[in-house]
């Protein structure tokens, strides 16, 4: 297997201008006042294929979320609070960085546009619910939908996708894909509804029990579908991905393209989930006399809440990619930090992931960050930004798997050397906030919002805290990261048992460093306990077992339940670890989960 | 001043049936094939005049929510799991109690009517948005809106309240009326509408800078108002209560009968609060063409944010009840509790109230339970539920006080003998929650649901919890529980400093014994720590200076923090209290104030 992250720039600022002009040009000849050009592609994930990365190949910004809106006179470029330097080197200074969300689009268009001025945008690109929302805050501007002019300005356009959907097993899966189908069809039928349209492809196949391997880091197959009320699917694909599936009597395989004519001959009532179905999909409902019902996507919460099967798979990814982040931690010590960059970092524990043999793709970019660079939160080392590693810093480490039984996600923080000023004392509360939720047993019933004040607590304690959330969902060898549930102050979707989320409280000194300590954990029934009374509670097991580096405790800023959990957490990571590892790191391992 | 609490029954079982027969026989004259009774007046607040106690009247209950749905053949009473009990005792099995909101009354009337059935229902005792709600949930069912058939044969029903209004200083408001209302105009005018109309009896009293005495417990007047944006006022109330406040060039005093009729002169567009405003106000003004837009009571968040001078009134209130209380306290140990009744140590300490002069009503009936009646968390004592105290039992006494500069409300549990076993350690952790609670540091723009959990940790892990909110919003010399912030799961308004809120959280093993523990606190700016980022962040103002029983606390299960938190609240009882107290109560508080 070659390496799979690279550390090239793919785009250039030069690239801008003349693309810009070109496609003013085109909207001068559509007769548009304007043209929104959103990173997202129709399935609304945070990986795109290459062939549309359009947000990239006008402006040079390749960063994972943001969107351009051009007018005749100015072109604004959205992007949030972590792609505020990014921006800047990508980005010719003819797009001008619009800080969002803090400015909205509306907002700005309503500031720069004459009132009645048309914009165009490319309705697969943009969801019903973005749509909804723009047409609300900004009435007096006409949003004209058009097939987005830069597919006709891209000469190089590389071709779309074309990698087999493979089965995903039932030893994997742990359930059939048509129990999925009759159990989400179940739901459509007790909310009265005839059909379902499904656009995220990580529904999609989790519901035909398939993956693919058409866009990086997550392995989904580009696609539609419609799930009815009666089980039955019809599924709108390249017919040649899904050639060697098989034939089921209750999946009707059509191309892709016939997709929207066919969704306008459904009798409907129509299910559409607005935060995902693409604006297309409601006009062309509409447009037909269908008539929608606004719903979640059936397939969000079942895929959410894993099965014993895919638990027991994930546990199993994690001790493999465990194995390989040990060997990583002990190889790393064994160097002169000073001799290795953010580079090496990356591609050493690459290799060791590569190792075990089972490594399917990454799970998304790793982050490497080296003293300051640890504290830029979604930091992605490149050749421009690569830092040597230097004694007296952090070493900040976000990264993970794609293996065929489960999706990883794991965070470490490594002291080189001395530790810097402060970060001892950061790091403990860091810690002691993700023990807290680690640790925590909780009532039925509450959401992630309700509990995201026990990882901080002690972080707010000492007026500090981290601009991000706790935790996000994880799949199933499927995104690492998964709605709907999250434990953040947007979390206000129930906790079931079977959700996997991460825990993963942090703490960031511009300029210094950059503390992150992330486990992935799973909701579960809470045991009974002694004294306990007769309520439904749950709590969380602990999928990720890899040390936390001690150097970095102030064990006496801990209370003695806090270094018990930490030191049973150590003692059970060596215990899983026995015999799998290389001597060097089976070694280094008896140091590393020493008591404190 | 006279005894404020009573305890007899003022209703009996008996007077159920003849009157729900006279009633179904005005549901007949008028066609009606149902009719509903609420516990609410037009006034939606939690304590009603005599005059609108139309579902006791009817029913016997006397419970503080709840309401009745007749129809021919069957009557449902609507009451929550503080009042299954209650209403076996008060009212007649021709009533059917129905476990609300485990069922709702759209599903109940579906179960029980005709498609198409006409239920009456009186549009000043219903909400806009209650009936919003329940045509959507039964559409097959007809609401009909009808005066209240009750009003007609009610025929020894009390005198609508005369009491007068009298004018709230500025020594105690700390803000003028016009410039309550010129600030309020403005949001109006921001928010494009011409008028809002204003049904909150406190909401009103607080823009007018008046109070009045036509509710018990609550220091309100009964009335209506809209307000302009141009920052005049419209009143409507009985002229008579006013007529001593002396004009105001600004506010056009109008009788109370005359509102609906002036509502639909309005030109608009006129804000209605959804939550508050009667059905029949928004039936009004659509009938009369003019345009409705939902908001919120432009009041409703500036009287929740206390200015400086509110915050100085309670802060002197609360010392003067900490002296009533302490009083209370000691006076208690010095008792033999098998001497005494829960009845009894209510009158006891509302004497001690009363002893202050300045006691205007109590802010709500005492809680006084001792042993099991503790576990009843709304339990409030009659002659028939009264019971003696003993030992080895635990008391709860939950009440506040109204004083013209400030409105307290206060929990202690207190130790008789030997405590019970298992309270100490509940005791002890639901102080922990309460002490987390009052010395969280948290950032700005959470609501109280976002820290809830904060007060309820101690208790989850060790299997336990309280069903109900950990703390409610506090008026100033207003409703002891004002919204719209609270801390509980339903909290989801932004804390803003000035919001006084109660910290309450508690432990009930029913048959045995109750636990809650409550203090007032306020929100604030946090002020600068060292070490701690450039964050803004808030915290809280402790108002309630009362010792907490230090018998039911096992300092071995607290931390260094809590018992130094514990201890230096108690050092700051005894300061604020030195030289208020009998000397019987100064020497029990120096035991009482002791370090653990």
């Amino acid at each position: 297997m070659d390496a799979i992250q690279t550390f090239e720039a793919t785009t250039s600022p030069d690239q801008g201008p003349p693309r810009l002009a070109a496609l003013r040009g085109a909207m001068a000849e559509a007769g548009l006042a304007g043209m929104l050009t959103p990173r997202a592609d129709a399935w609304q994930g945070e990986n795109v294929a290459p062939c549309d990365e359009r947000l990239a190949w006008l402006t040079g910004f390749t960063g994972s979320a943001g969107f351009c809106a051009v007018l005749t006179d100015r072109a604004g470029i959205f992007i949030d609070g972590r792609y505020r330097v990014q921006v800047r080197q990508q980005v010719d200074p003819v797009f001008t960085p619009v800080h969002w969300p803090e400015t909205g689009l509306a907002d700005w268009l309503k500031e720069h546009c004459a009132p009645g001025a048309k914009i165009g945008f490319d309705p697969w690109l943009h969801t019903v619910r973005e749509m909804r929302a723009l047409r609300r805050d900004a009435p007096g501007i006409e949003f004209v939908a058009t097939p987005h002019p830069i597919d006709g300005l891209w000469h190089d356009r590389p071709a779309r996708p074309t990698a087999p959907a493979v089965p995903h097993p039932i030893e994997m899966s742990g359930q059939r894909s048509p129990d999925k189908r009759a159990a989400c069809a179940e739901e459509l039928e007790a909310a009265g509804v005839a059909q379902a349209v499904i656009t995220l492809p990580d529904s999609i196949c989790w519901l035909l029990n398939i993956r693919g391997a058409d866009i990086p880091r997550t392995p989904t197959v580009q696609a539609f579908a419609v799930l009815h009320a009666t089980g039955k699917v019809d599924l709108f694909i390249d017919p040649a991905k899904v050639a060697d599936l098989g034939p089921d009597p209750d999946i009707a395989v059509h191309p892709f393209e016939a997709f929207e004519a066919y969704i306008a001959t459904l009798e409907g009532p129509v299910r559409i989930d607005p935060v995902s179905a693409p604006s297309a999909v409601a006009t062309a409902l509409g447009a037909a006399g269908v008539r929608t019902v606004d719903g979640q996507d059936p397939c969000v919460l079942p895929k959410a809440r894993k099965n014993p099967v895919e638990l027991e798979g994930t546990r199993a990814a994690h001790h493999r990619d465990a194995v390989a982040m040990v060997e990583f931690l002990a190889w790393l010590d064994a160097q002169d930090p000073t001799t290795l960059s953010e580079i090496d970092v990356v591609r050493s524990l690459e290799g060791f992931r590569r190792a075990t043999n089972a490594l399917r793709d990454i799970s998304f970019e790793t982050i490497s960050g080296a003293g300051p660079n640890g504290a830029i939160v979604h930091y992605r080392v490149t050749e421009e930004s690569n830092r040597q590693l230097a004694k007296g810093e952090l070493l900040l480490v976000d990264s993970g798997g794609q293996y065929v039984d489960g999706t990883t996600d794991i965070t470490r923080t490594i002291a080189l050397g001395t530790p810097p000023a402060g970060a001892v004392a950061a790091f403990t509360r860091v810690l002691r906030g993700m023990i807290a939720l680690s640790r925590l047993r909780f009532p039925k019933g509450l959401a992630g919002r309700d509990i995201d004040a026990i990882a901080r607590a002690p972080l707010w304690a000492a007026g500090q805290d981290y601009d991000h959330g706790t935790g996000h969902g994880v799949g199933s060898y499927l995104g690492v990261h998964e709605g709907p549930a999250s434990i953040s102050r947007r979390g206000t979707v129930r906790l079931d048992p079977g959700m996997i989320l991460s825990n993963e409280p942090g703490y960031y000194r511009e300029g210094a460093f950059g503390i992150r300590i992330e486990n992935l954990i799973v909701v579960q029934e809470a045991a009974p306990i002694a004294g306990g009374d007769d309520r439904d509670m749950l709590d969380f097991e602990t999928l990720t077992y890899v040390p936390i580096d001690t150097r970095l405790i102030d064990a006496g800023a801990m209370d003695a339940g806090e270094r018990g959990w930490l030191n049973a957490y150590h003692t059970e990571v060596a215990a899983r670890l026995e015999g799998r590892l290389s001597d060097r790191a089976a070694q280094w391992l008896v140091d590393a989960v020493k008591p404190i």
